[in-house]
């Protein structure tokens, strides 16, 4: 295993490979195996992007024969044949069934400018500039989208005050709940109070990065009703949590929900090959001029190969009922570790999630990083999030085999045991 | 041709599309074909992003191959063998023979994410917030990068102030060159100007989107020298122009310039597919925290497979070689095509470039439109850029086929000939 | 009656003589008479300035005998011998009784510039930018102040984003009191939630432009606390409310407070003569460099002799225990008139205030202003407060004979009883 | 001399005092009086503020006569007869023989307010944010202003990032000058500058506070067409060397020139009673709502009668006559002092002003600081100015007896010396 070549030459900003010091050389579905020969169980599937597993072989048939037939790789928003299959399949097997009619907008190819475009977007609708975004909220890294994200780890590095944004607290947060709600809509119509109406609302249906938080279907209508009523956009951002990972193909499926702006990008792609899109309404779509928001790696042909042949999984439920059970197992698990340490080490640990993201907050920071240690040594790729990190996110590829997923869980169970006794 | 299916369900936002009005099916070097079968000549090689040309089939090998055989196809920042070759490719091709001991930050894979990085840097290091950027320079469409790209097509959608950039002329605006850096100089060292030293300079050797516009060796250095002694650090922007455009790999190879940051993207991942990476001086690069700057598609297997292979071409001479007899033969109709029209409509026409970036600045948007117009219908794709997108570039494939270059500038001749005329 | 040059010649930003649309020429005490002699009773005090009446007799003739004796009109901050007659009464009469040791600064002569000084400090002692400040708070109109009041009515002319300010509701606002300040608290004190801890909580304990909203002890103590908890300066605004009006020195005084900045400015010169001035804690003061705040009219000779002379009204108890009493009778009179009308109009109408500064919220903008407009044509001088105008805030001189106060009241009643028939 | 009570209770930001360390009693004209009885020449008037002498008896027996027969002493903006003499005679002696029908705007009584009321104007006029200001300019000291301001010496302590400013070096530093104005005005006109038309160009005829930095009529011309042709507004900041300092009532009278806001502060009040008040042109005035800038001060009765008394000074040329002849006085002396030093330590020194502004530019800040230490010891009061404070500024009153004119000349030629030869 040599890593030397990363260490003198890859930047000091290189994060994940230090909690996972391997050189991995392969991968199959739910798992990954490094240059040794060594196989690990993944349940962080690239920060939740591969949600059809690693290198899904219907993907990788269609991408092959693509390069073999000289696809168009790379077209900006020029039209292709290939981008037109997977506009086609993303109208017939998402928009179409759930009547809903929004336009997509390929912004570049990460969730960040998804969330820059969006932001964009409900700026130039509303005239207004403040954009309400929620504690523990993730949506990027560029300063636009950065300024919306909530943990300090991620936006003291900015360097540059970050503006424009109302925080308020997400849901379970003190402060939160449909009474935050209620308290902020009076100060944005009371002309005194220093607050006036915001262009947008950006939530999370589940808050991945900030710890697995699953907002109730109450709050999000607030939310949308509050949205509405001030003349806000209403902005779901489902980056992480769409695209089949809680067991349909949105997040919000089946809430009643009617958001202005859908941002999805990670899963999107099928086979980790980037690509993002926005979902506009199209009145708020029509704000859009030709080419205001742009960017060069917006026409992906491999991601929209590998993005088309993925919602094939959405055509029928197989997929989405096998995420159902295996999340349930997932929630299972974790209910009985947290149960089987309530007494002692456990008190007040919390078990959150909604289908195949769940996560287990163990209050402590340290501890969950202990645990992301022994799992790796142990063959388990986790990886923890939330408030200093103190939550382990599983996330496993939708298509795990029924005994991988079992065989992580208890690897999890013996790991987290071990981490409570040392 | 059906593209009904994006007129109805895609953003008003596409942009490429209106001027190339047809579906592409296939491509190869050089050449497009839509699915009517029609071939079209690509001078503009997916914004600069094609430099090895359209499905370059030693890429397209190694890449069915890396598929075939299970490789990491998405990463993060975790260490794999495929990413492990390109860093040892990438330090062995270009930077060791440079003397260069810069360390590789691999930040989303667009350009815009790379500049963000960048800014964040700089002001990491420094403590400052503002940074230097030029008018009529392009650095992406993401709040931080934005608010240095000059052009007020772009900047006028972001819905907020665009701050923390102090602007100063290009080299050959009004007020610019070395006198208005030295009257910047004068000003960051005098207390009582109003303006304090910045962040950094971040600048463009070749302005590409801006208009193609070169900057002198004697004015990049003097960038250089202010940057150092004011504790500045020293960008460069090489995204579009990099990755052997101007007929070096670095657009400034041979200017005995010492950057700390070195931006690059587009050509980096060699098939179009999505790569950046920053290069930064180690002393610079050690202000970095590990996950300071983080991004999903950081780790994109294909995209280090392609670029592997991309790297190959700058081994020997032959590449940069034929890109400057062809820069040269691009030059040559371009002056005899301004030549020809002196004493006409082309009074004021400019001809600027380097390489095989070269740019005929018609000084009329609506002129350059309709020659974009006509060339499409002749079977040429140029892009136009520059203030009111005046300026026609030509940035073919640097494989290109001698046949095809001139047959490609023949076109142009007769178009640009057709549209004065009309 | 000719206020034609007005019309022609002053601004028409020009606002409370549309209210009061006469000339006036003479005053005396808790009256103005207009040049056609007519006499109006003034419960308005110059917006809460003339605590000790118009052309108080005392100070007028030390003010006379000062100019007659060419004392240093104008001194910005050179010592002056009447300057530190100022400074040594204040230290005697109302820091030393408190065992107070704060530092005296005086800033430019207006309240917004007290206000602009106190954030100045604040930001520099912690090293933050945002200040909390409170819904319905009012502060001042210059940029850095007028970000901290919180009237759109105000804010919206500022033409430039209004930044670095954290709004909270206040005590009574939906979202307010304790509970308010506890979810702020847990917010700033988790690192994921978006918010970082403030520079200064900057409060009012009585809000006179925000509605006479008076502050309950147990909520000052809060923010007080949670200031000293976070490492935030807990500054207090009393350039209204101070100085006298609600029947004590400070409107705080009494609470067991420990403010680290007092902001007072208004009452403070003693005949409508302009200063302000900020009291430092030492420790907090000890952070300024000389000259880091200036200001042309710092060094105000006859409001230093005017002020002089108002510190004598706190060397015993007389004046504000007439505060006191006089209050009560203002509280009673606008009790009665609100049960008056408690069936009717006058359902939801609150009366609210402490000492001589009571308002009664009439819950309607229009009313308001109607009753503004009658009670000025039957002679009386009162002005509108709070959101949207609606509370009819009443400031007399605290000198006010009792006559003249219940022929205000009287006509008050009067006024109102017409104004809810009309 | 008991200094104690300010060191002990007065705030650590205290300033001028340290450079004057002695406790002034009275004054009058030219001379203030310390309490030991020691005269001292007064070349500093207040900051300028005291263009008619310390206690001019004429306006002091106005103020005195007005406070007898009590006058409305504190207006807000309501109507008075005081008030009315005031704009009816400065209507009669400035606007009328000028053709002037500018509106006068009272702000607060201190120039920050005004170029902060001034600022918003120009704002709400145009619908943009940032304005044009210049190296070296002063401004004020509240957010607004200060973000005009170009000394680092007083910016620095503002706390949050000073923005919507564009900042374009002054006449005479590099890059200035018309080829400075050019180059903006060539950078506003491209649309791929970077920079858009600004809100207002706020300038200063002659820079006080920046370092005695006289402008010449065609680059204030220059500034104004741009203005005018780019549609911003023309803004002169006439804070200190208006009210006839230069020799005629506005520092740019005779130049043909047409502001469309003129701020006046400092001299207007006459006697150093504190008043502010912008001319706005009607068209650009009539933006204004009532109300949208306030502000406790703008109504100080006494400013008002010493203010009208001061404008007899302007009903006739004696007075502007004086100016101009003592103002070539001050010259030839200072022109001696660096003849005389030309051949030593005074190579390179400067001497710049007009009027009774004269600036002797040492260009060394300690030696300037030596120079008023001495001078103060000799009883001569001069403050310096300029970057790193090198400019020793002399701005007597304007009604300075000659004999003491040429006293203080003398003592700072002595001194002068002095300094050079320790």
């Amino acid at each position: 295993m040599d890593t030397a070549p990363f260490e003198q030459w890859e930047s000091e900003v290189r994060g994940y490979c230090r909690a996972y010091p391997t050189v991995f050389a392969t991968a199959s579905n739910a798992r990954q195996v490094d240059e040794q020969g060594r196989s690990y169980l993944d349940f962080f599937a690239g920060a939740g992007v591969l949600n059809f597993g690693h290198n899904n072989p219907r993907m990788k048939r269609a991408m092959i024969e693509f390069l073999e037939h000289d696809g168009i790789a790379h077209s900006l928003d020029t039209y292709t044949t290939t981008k037109r299959d997977f506009v086609e399949r993303f109208r017939d097997v998402v928009l179409h069934p759930r009547g809903m009619d929004h336009r997509m907008q390929f912004t570049g190819p990460t969730g960040t400018n998804a969330v820059e475009a969006a932001l964009k977007l409900a700026r130039l609708v509303t005239g207004r500039t403040d954009v309400v975004a929620f504690s523990h909220g993730f949506h990027g890294m560029t300063l636009g989208s950065l300024a919306a994200t909530a943990n300090d780890a991620f936006r003291k590095w900015a360097g540059v005050p970050l503006r424009d944004v109302v925080r308020l607290p997400n849901e379970t947060s003190p402060g939160g709940g449909i009474a935050g709600l209620d308290a902020y809509r009076a100060a944005i119509t009371d002309p005194s109070s220093g607050l006036l109406p915001p262009a947008a609302f950006l939530v999370e249906p589940v808050q991945a990065e900030g710890g697995v938080n699953v907002a109730s279907v109450e709050w999000l209508h607030a939310i949308q009703s509050l949205a509405k009523d001030v003349g806000a956009l209403f902005i779901i951002d489902d980056i992480q949590a769409g695209c089949g990972r809680t067991g349909s193909y949105f997040s919000f499926d089946g809430m009643g929900l009617d958001p202005d702006v859908i941002t999805l990008a990670k899963g999107l792609g099928g086979y980790g090959t980037p690509i993002a899109m926005n979902l506009n309404k199209p009145e708020v779509d029509a704000h859009w001029s030709p080419g205001a928001h742009t960017g060069t790696f917006r026409g992906q042909g491999l991601s929209f190969v590998a993005g088309t042949v993925a919602l094939d999984y959405f055509t029928d439920d197989a997929l989405m009922d096998e995420v159902r059970v295996k999340g349930g197992r997932m929630r299972q698990a974790l209910d009985a570790l947290a149960a089987a340490h309530a007494g002692g080490a456990g008190q007040g640990w919390q078990v959150r999630g909604r289908g195949m993201m769940q996560g287990l907050d163990l209050g402590d920071g340290a501890l969950a990083k202990d645990v992301q240690r022994r799992a790796f040594e142990a063959g388990l790729l986790v990886g923890p999030c939330g408030t200093n990190g103190q939550v382990v996110k599983l996330i496993p590829p939708l298509t795990i085999p029924d005994d991988d997923l079992d065989q992580g869980l208890d690897v999890l169970r013996t790991v987290v045991d071990e981490a409570v006794a040392a």
